[in-house]
């Protein structure tokens, strides 16, 4: 029978760690060399078990910052109703938020298209960092049609939450029209902010979503990072 | 007023090129060298308009085998019925498919969890690349309870089709019971076969299909090229 190689019981010993709690989702491991001392073999056989880590899903390598745990993904469900805060919760997760940016300008070409506004027309921007349990699991940019909602920076700048802040302007509920989805590479300034690799999958959803009467009253852009995230979509 | 770098007017001859198509989706742009040539500068002013041109979405370079033209992404709605060869043609692509596997075997967990199988359940396997307008779009993976489809195998070897297959097993209709979406890094063999760049991104769904009756028959994956596919959700 062939002998297990070493890098094997190294990568099961660690799996064991991770599945026992020992280190969590988001931890990073101790170091190649610390690995090296803790199994006595050199950091070649440390690599090799890393490697099939990562290979596996379990770990993944941050260039100049170490390995860390993979963290499990939290499923997002993209029906009719889209609200992180409520999506999240439902997870088991503590969802947080982030602004990064709010300013009123004009409208782009496909603002004005997905939002059916004249040229001209203005519209306030959020954006920001969305967490889940203290972890950044995505980067938002939330347009809306500025002359239906005057106040609406102010609003959210006061709630935090874009739900209530279309509710203070009488919008009692709103649904998903659609959502298109890609797969992008993280670029640098995405990379910073979610704490990836430069590079690493990111899922696009650009979605629209509209109150009672179908009108179109929010065109969002939100990047996910890869491994942190599974949407879902159910149909039943 | 500060003068136009030259590489910004090489990128935008570059872009009216691909505009105007002389340069179509999926065509070889010529080679550094040569474009140095045609515009009488060094490779590093080349480099730079490529590399804007690539940062906007419009080329993309694959390691040792050049710069390409960017396809269009094809839109691909995941709704209640996700079949493959209409999705292309309602996009305007011709939808091809080409089986890279077919066997039959003992069913893993994750699959007897998603078709509810006893087990030692065994299921037919079906993999495979698809194409639109013979670029490969993505890689499949389809797996369908044994006991329940005997000849699936066989019904699509003759007809190519799944519905088809499924079809001559008596199941007329089927819908998506659910999809899970993922954001991956591409690994060494799917790049290859979807001739795309390493580690560049991947649109990974998972998918139950059910049979009238809610009977899931059908658990499949597809690891969908990120510059090439846009899935969308219609909820209207």
């Amino acid at each position: 029978m062939a002998r297990t190689a070493i890098w094997t019981s190294i990568s099961e010993a660690l799996t064991s760690d991770i599945a026992e709690g020992r280190y969590q989702p988001g931890d990073k491991l101790p170091t190649e060399a610390e690995l090296s001392v803790r199994f006595g073999v050199n950091r070649h056989t440390v690599r090799r078990a890393l490697r099939a880590m990562a290979e596996a899903g379990l770990v993944h390598a941050r260039r100049g910052a170490g390995v860390f745990v993979a963290l499990t993904p939290t499923d997002y469900p993209i029906g009719r109703r889209v609200r992180f805060h409520q999506n999240l919760a439902a997870a088991g997760r503590s969802p947080g938020k982030t602004p990064l940016l709010t300013e009123t300008r004009m409208a782009g070409e496909r603002e004005r298209e997905a939002l059916g506004l004249e040229k001209d027309a203005e519209v306030h921007v959020y954006e920001g960092l969305s967490s889940a349990d203290g972890q950044p699991i995505a980067l938002f940019r939330s347009v809306f049609p500025a002359a239906r909602f005057p106040e609406l920076l102010t609003y959210l700048n006061e709630t935090g939450s874009v739900t209530q802040a279309l509710g203070k302007h009488g919008v009692s509920d709103y649904t998903r029209a659609s959502t298109r989805l890609t797969a992008k590479s993280a670029t640098p300034t995405q990379a910073l902010h979610l704490r990836i690799a430069e590079r690493a999958p990111i899922l696009r959803t650009v979605g629209i979503n509209v109150d009672g009467s179908e009108a179109p009253i929010e065109y969002g852009h939100t990047w996910f990072a890869g491994d942190r995230v599974t949407l879902t979509v159910d149909n039943l």
